[in-house]
């Protein structure tokens, strides 16, 4: 039924494909690159060509890099023997926007999950202990989310790391900067009440 | 604060410049870009790279294309004599979306706009005139928007064809099509109710 070009229809299917649009804000989006071509398309595609050429994970903590070891990993500015378990880049990319922790990272790449059979292997969790034996690693905090996933996962790495002594900690649950009372959940409420705190 | 690398960095500055997107959308974007590398990154960077060589303006209706005249003014198979007149080819799409109207386009590329200083030469408008002489136009839809500006632009595309004698026509307006009345704006149910039609 469409008039448009192959190639515009070829762009418009792919940029579809991208979480948050859909295909009316991707044939939005692709009008606004052909109308922009000269300061948009033409550079966009360039940095698309540029980041499928370097981007690759970090041999050590599964970081988005282009070098071999991350920049994180080699940041000689960096504190060792603290390691940051995250399930996901994009988890590591909101902590450091946070600008507190000054550690390592350790990025799983997921969860354990029995219905999408991901076990141990896939998750990067051999090397994680692994790191804890070879880095003399004192703590190490699991930042996973608060999703039952997230939880098991968390507690199957404890159970791992049990006999390497490494301290464990995960993050503080309570009620978030700036978060109404009225608009949190009752699981949060309860977990802030029970973990309350000297005012 | 950020220790992304630099290609990753330009290409989430440069997503985050699309519609629809901001800058969390096209972290989230560009990570499940670098993940998918080789089923869909590099493709989408192939694909920008082609678009951006072939597309081009139609020399006759405005229409993208990547030929010098779009398949919409070649194809044989389209009535001549009829020229619907749209602001952007976003509009283009949507109405050949219905599939009804068969006859040629000429888009715009915009509405008149004094505080933008937008002019009837940025417009399109003297080659409208032109080929409402040349191609034994016999009427015009003037399918802008229903807002100021394009019916502003609406009438002085009237006035400027007026000399022509082609049939100038407008799109209806009404209840759209699932519409419920308790939703609309009452600007809309006052024009359906004037428009009434026999039952």
């Amino acid at each position: 039924m469409t008039d448009r070009p192959r190639e515009i229809e070829t762009l418009i299917e792919m940029m579809a494909r991208l979480p948050g649009l859909g295909p009316r804000s991707a044939r939005r989006a692709v009008l606004h690159l052909v109308k922009k071509r000269a300061v948009l398309l033409v550079p966009l595609a360039q940095a698309m060509q540029q980041a499928a050429e370097t981007a690759r994970e970090c041999q050590c903590c599964g970081n988005i890099t282009t070098t071999e070891i991350c920049e994180i990993c080699t940041d000689p500015e960096r504190t060792t023997g603290t390691i940051c378990v995250v399930e996901d880049v994009a988890d590591l990319w909101a902590i450091e926007r946070g600008g507190v922790f000054k550690g390592r990272y350790h990025v799983l790449g997921g969860t354990l999950s029995a219905l999408d059979a991901v076990g141990p292997d896939e998750l990067r969790i051999p090397t994680l202990a692994a790191r804890v034996r070879d880095e003399g690693i004192s703590e190490v905090i699991l930042a996973l989310n608060a999703t039952v996933d997230g939880q098991t996962t968390a507690h199957y790495i404890a159970d791992a790391l049990a006999d390497t002594g490494v301290t464990l900690t995960s993050l503080a649950q309570g009620v978030p900067i700036g978060g109404e009372l009225d608009y949190l959940d009752d699981g949060t409420i309860s977990a802030a009440l029970k973990a309350r705190k000297g005012f």
